[in-house]
């Protein structure tokens, strides 16, 4: 699959960030920004600019909160044409916290929404745009947004913000192929002026599938983490994204080096990936809360009753 | 998804064999068993049908041979409607040693073959469907057919052959669902009066979108093995399979049961799965057996070094 248009961001600081607390160290990080760099990669997002009003520095590591100078201490003297991105959840960040775009190390902000708050994330993504960054809109928990709801927030996305992306994102893992077509034609037909995106959750083996889907249906962003990493399950394994697209641009050895030499060692500390109480959410179309809460258990393993319990507390 | 005429195969003993010769014990083998049946599963596989000329039963477990007598002794006394399957590799199998099909605990032979060995495949499928069994093929390696051979083969199995149904198996990992649907479209084109089933590896995390592929274009066998056991990089988990079948016969909590009891502490002593090593053969559409080889040695995780060994040796 070769189409210029296509463009990869590289979220694993970010979405890795939210099982340690955000808290990797420098080296870490910049090992991650050299080999996706090297890698060819058009984005990287590091984490989230929020509010230190709402979330202390003491309980969170430095990629919650994307400082302009800590991140160019991440990207000082490593050549590089990958763009930095920073992620927005609305209602937690200071917009005064964040400078003009020409002043600023970041490229682009991402503004994650449920399609409930989406007049809220158009005045982000257009406060944003006006400051010089790229923008996108990440809608959220997207196998729970009812048809007409999201028919008209995709309506005034195309009409009113000045995003450069609308990202579909299969926060719970529970997509199948044929809904993750059903949405991204749905998302094309209202998007005219805009590119479509796709960011999954791998809670059934199915985040590189239905990035594949997505892709196959035209659109052109797609996100994926080193190794997949993630909270919970995880995302779409941002080697085998590479592996899939043909664009010479693209080079997967650095990749395939830097998982070698600090994912593997990372993942015999923090979990992630393939785990049972996952893919049961998954398949219940459920937050992955509950199997968090399970997984720092001592009945961790027992996936019969988890199933049951949720079973039995599903809304009637 | 549901639709009456979707028929599951379990082959987590026969797959799940590929990793420790074919050594299960035979608690391990009824455990396995009890909870498929329990789970309302349509087959199970046990194993191969092999020569004892060949092969040594000094070196390999009893489900390298699968005898009568053995499997008696797993089914004896569990409450079942699961059928039994054994699989038969052309060149390997003593016909004799195979009795008649009415005085046997199995009901399903399916041979496996690569397209340039089907007319000895359409030979043995016959000498075991006269013998009153219920035959397969699963044409191996498919992802390397030429199409204009495989086309030939389908129109053989059609015409010549009593196989009640044609497996593509994707011994490599390397279909994406493009490729995939191609595939069982074609087999539906010349497979007019047999069923059409598929057999996903999950080198790239495919096994389980490329299976669901495979049933929206109407293949009607699926095979699955309890969390994703099998050589290198294993198969279709079958309790995600369960829980994307909607089929009410199927209940997902026996399995669920069995993976906390006996898989997880069975994936702590010998490795399947995710690993890199298998994800790059299945990029590059290779057998497995060059990783399973670095898998063994003190390199295991060299991947780059790996994939630049790959890409040195191909065939120019």
């Amino acid at each position: 699959m070769f189409r210029e248009k296509i463009k990869v961001l590289d979220c694993t600081v970010r979405d890795g960030g939210l099982i340690n607390n955000h808290d990797f160290d420098d080296r870490f990080v910049r090992e991650v920004y050299k080999a996706v760099s090297a890698a060819g990669i058009d984005y990287i997002e590091l984490g989230y600019k929020n509010s230190r009003k709402l979330f202390s520095p003491k309980e969170y590591g430095k990629w919650k909160f994307c400082d302009d100078e800590d991140i160019k201490k991440i990207i000082d003297g490593i050549e590089s044409n990958t763009k930095i991105s920073v992620m927005v959840d609305i209602g937690r960040v200071d917009l005064e916290d964040v400078k003009l775009a020409k002043d600023s190390p970041v490229d682009m902000v991402r503004v994650a929404s449920y399609v409930k708050d989406i007049d809220k994330a158009i005045f982000h993504i257009n406060h944003f745009a006006e400051k010089g960054y790229e923008t996108t809109v990440n809608i959220m928990a997207i196998s729970r947004a009812l048809d007409n709801e999201l028919n008209e927030a995709l309506h005034q996305l195309e009409e009113q913000s000045q995003a450069k992306v609308i990202y579909i994102v299969d926060s719970f893992g529970a997509l199948y192929q044929e809904t993750t077509e059903f949405l991204i034609k749905k998302a094309k037909k209202y998007i005219k002026t805009k590119e479509v995106g796709i960011h999954c959750h791998n809670n059934q083996q199915l985040a590189f599938g239905n990035t594949i889907e997505a892709i196959i249906h035209d659109a052109n962003y797609v996100d994926g983490t080193v190794f997949g990493i993630g909270r919970a399950a995880g995302n779409c394994p941002l080697e085998l994204l590479l592996g899939f697209l043909k664009n010479p641009k693209y080079d997967i050895r650095p990749i395939l080096d830097l998982i070698s030499k600090e994912f593997i060692p990372l993942r015999n500390k923090i979990e992630w990936g393939y785990i049972i109480p996952y893919a049961i959410t998954g398949i219940m179309d459920e937050h992955p809360r509950a199997a968090m809460a399970l997984r720092k258990g001592k009945e961790k393993e027992n996936y019969k009753e988890f199933y049951e319990s949720l079973v039995s507390d599903e809304e009637l």
